[in-house]
């Protein structure tokens, strides 16, 4: 971290700030410039004292140098963490994962008619909301505890591992007796008391990004959850918020080649609510694993027109296939499998 | 709502369109134009069923006239909600609410130094975090109910209000037996069951607008909260997130006129998260005031350099008078008490 | 085009609305609902009255249905363009453009060095700029008309057409007796006077998206050109700005797959500057191609140590032919030759 | 500026960085830490080599400390810069300068009619677009040199100075002719060619902010007119891009307090084309006083429904007296004259 000092701080000014970083256990390293002083702050979790020295008035600006974050970091791990699960699933290996389903569960029969037909074109895994976060207090909210059980089954039966998403520490605690994978949504990327939670639960977790967040707040979200223990993380670009109205969100593909370069979690995409629109859902989709993805998420039911939320971005059961044999060239041509 | 229907679209389509928009006891307005055609639906809640139509293939775009929330618009209610709290403190009428404190309660000496300065100058109510949400994990966390309780007898000694922050349904229920009001942070501004379980705590809430949250999204998340029937609610503008890097966030003041056209519920200004720079905290506060702010929340403590977190944008405690009457200034340009 | 009225707006106030529509040469639709009345307004260029609805006090807003551009819109012209160059180079068709070359042209070794290197590897078009914009006026501002002759015989010796560009009217005009395509940057896609001259120049122009720019705004920034009767244009995704930092703008790739709905001129990427980190250009050049994108525009230089600006994301020569089998990979995968 | 090594940098690496930085005259500051090694550079000029540094495959990343402008900034100038105009207007002082007029010149009874009542009311300035940047090419594009001319002559009659656009050179040396301010619109803020010649102009220049741009990159583009020798520079507000779509940009009025702690320039706000709605004007008025603008600039017209531009964000020249009235409080509170 790097002190820039105020011109016309006085050598006591200077010394002061030295015996501060010294009593804090830090090394200083002092440099005068022809126009400006500047100390360097350099050991371990010198991030913490930030707040500290910003704060002095002797002080023009405080930069920092090192990550924020550390478990979840290439350097602290460099080998490529792989999530195991349930009927041999993997996600982080040579296989690009593909997690599909219905936004929201609505009934048991197109839950099952999704899966089948989805399982059936490739896809390893099946999502499905339960608890569903929603802008407006008006809108469908989900079936809970009902649609967790209808999932699970449908699960079971179709040799599917399942996905759905956990909004508090309650629902939480109860999907992990359910579900292989605890989706986090955007909206609670920054609810740091439930990924701690999910950090002691254990099970796999599957982060979605903030519509606001930086890349290294997301890895940092993420690190909450390993400091608790658990490293079965999967970040999940989403969409971020930005000017642009023609797509519901802006896909951030950067993010897929940032984050393979500061981590080694798997890293997959939602093109569904990235895009917020159908038809845009097979090129980004195409466009992610070229990026170099590990997996998708994406939306499907048999009638989107009949869906209880985002119908408009869902794809139709039975075009699945046309949308496997897409992502399946560029996968082929990325020299992985799916 | 009005649906612009694709070229070429049949009129057995359009048919089978308005058959469903009657089906859904709305009413369907049919025009035909040179280059396009549109239908009209009108009715109540008609955006409930916006999933729906977006997602049929006749239909190009839809586009919703009427507004996603009710009980707290200027429509439904015309009188400016004022809410009355302890010590005969009140915040939505003629006199301006200066909430003021530490952003973490760190010590019961700073804690009562801080109080006793800010209610000499004006201050009405006494701000003071004991569970903090911090983006890194590494970060001071907060003194929990031990400073809940530490607020709790500052505040009855110096007869002032108290305001802290709730995280979760817990805390939330915690923290209602201690404080007048709750204050949900931009972090949960849709963390939605957080915001229905204050709906039926009943007490007041301090709800702030998240960084990436539209002013409409942001009345939703109050909308959440009346629907359990407490009304007693005040939106917070504490910053927006934008690529502007030379403060925090973009303190968005065009919130304040937005806000006070839309809907009753008193509005307040954070200026020292939204800018997270301590000089520019007192230009932004009468800017606050002078665009038609009901009230401030600034940090404030006897010594910034030891703060346990925000230390470089929070004022001075002995400074604080100086903030004060640069603040009322305005105030009494604005017709207002302080 | 859509107005909703006030609440309370008189049936006086309603035929004024509907006398004036008239006169304008419009069609009026009113439709009454329980809580709102709307009138759509149907007709050629409704858009231009805009301004003169939305003023009226009676009106809450405005809302236009159909689209501010049309010359380049889908609708009016349904024909893939393809854009004819010297040496049989084409941009639009089955063939990936590839245009390679520095950021600045520095000098005529490095240029030819640049040029045959990316020829060999199957690059198309060479890029080079002679007249940089730079944000600071201490950065080096390019070599002027010397660069643009060095551009031009270097691209005829190699058999590629060039690109350059042009930041104003002198320019454009001097550059089209050399350059094939002239460049429009970002910081110039809304600098209307130039769009037009470049129209009535007729030569091909490749339009940049302006950083902050919506993709409706960028082709209505087309139709600027087209307006004055010269069709061949490509537009360039180049990245958005955002609050996000990791990289040094947001390239939007939801563009391609977004403009490829709405017009039929060939769309390119640029991931040197949308992403301004080396090792992000591969990566983020073959989801260009997954996404869609008829060609890429990227920097790259023997030495981008020495090169004069971009120097970061600038690849090196010597490693192109590693890009190039990556990106033809993808092509392939897309059915498209390069 | 700072650069961090990669891990594993060898001395010989070091030392290579070092020469290279003590060859290009700098002060070179060496820092080995447990973590990581840094070197500071220091010295005249540096940024200009940021490029040069950021390229070399030792380095992880690269810092910047100083700032990339100069004979705007603080430092370089700390007198407050006045700009003094005919019929003895200045703009900078204790005077709040009022800039008022149409978006658009229409008609010369109209310009009349707005001058007179505004300058009745205490603007001190009138304003009037006679060449108009429009969006979308079938916008009206303003009367020309007709309505320069009509603005000239009502400013002579009314006793008041004019501002108006420029678009390109050719129209900043005709308008140099006529009015005593030539504004740069948003668009052009990063048109250096324009900006340069300005500088050499040498008349007062009014410098809108980018929708896009940094506080940083404003200050350089202000640079570009003042390294030409012209340092009567008027930086003006007029609202970023984001998104919040209930304005129609966001007025960042955090750039008042920020611009003038960097600067000495006066700082202007546009809070017409900053909210983009008519009620919003005037409470934005008040909030860029309080926030400590030196002026602002405001449409009026006599009737907004009839303009051929902006009508919705236009003020009533007959309730011009009003919005004075509400402005003025807020400026004797600041001790300020209007």
């Amino acid at each position: 971290m790097f002190l820039k000092l105020k011109k016309g701080t006085t050598e006591e000014g200077i010394k002061h700030i030295i015996d501060k970083i010294k009593e804090l256990g830090f090394e200083a390293h002092l440099s005068r410039g022809a126009n400006s002083t500047i100390i360097g702050i350099i050991g371990e979790n010198v991030l913490k004292t930030k707040d500290i020295f910003e704060s002095m008035f002797m002080v023009e600006s405080c930069t920092p140098i090192s990550k924020p974050y550390k478990l979840v970091s290439k350097e602290f791990n460099d080998k490529k963490v792989v999530i195991k699960l349930s009927h041999n699933v993997e996600i982080g290996n040579k296989k690009i994962a593909v997690i599909a389903g219905p936004c929201s569960i609505d009934n048991i029969d197109y839950l099952y008619e999704t899966a089948s037909s989805v399982k059936q074109c490739g896809a390893t895994l099946l999502r499905g909301g339960a608890f569903k976060p929603r802008t407006s207090p008006y809108s469908f909210q989900g079936l809970g505890l009902e649609g967790l059980k209808m999932l699970k089954k449908v699960g079971d039966d179709c040799k599917m591992p399942i996905v759905t998403e956990a909004m508090n520490l309650e629902q939480a605690k109860l999907i992990a007796d359910y579900a292989d994978i605890i989706q986090v949504g955007a909206r609670n990327s920054q609810n740091f008391d439930l990924l701690k939670e999910l950090g002691k639960i254990g099970r796999p977790v599957l982060l979605k990004r903030g519509i606001a967040m930086t890349i290294s707040e997301f890895l940092m979200s993420a690190e909450y959850i390993a400091s608790k223990g658990n490293y079965n993380i999967i970040l999940c670009e989403r969409g971020i918020r930005t000017f642009e109205t023609s797509t519901r969100f802006t896909l951030d593909l950067n993010a897929v080649p940032v984050l393979n370069s500061l981590t080694n979690l798997p890293v997959i995409v939602d093109p569904s609510h990235g895009t917020g629109v159908r038809s845009y859902v097979m090129p980004m989709s195409r466009a992610s694993i070229a990026a170099g993805a590990d997996g998708l998420i994406v939306e499907v039911h048999p009638k989107p027109e009949c869906a209880l939320s985002d119908g408009s971005q869902t794809l139709y059961a039975d075009k699945f296939n046309e949308y496997m044999s897409e992502v399946k060239k560029i996968a082929l041509a990325m020299d992985r499998e799916i």
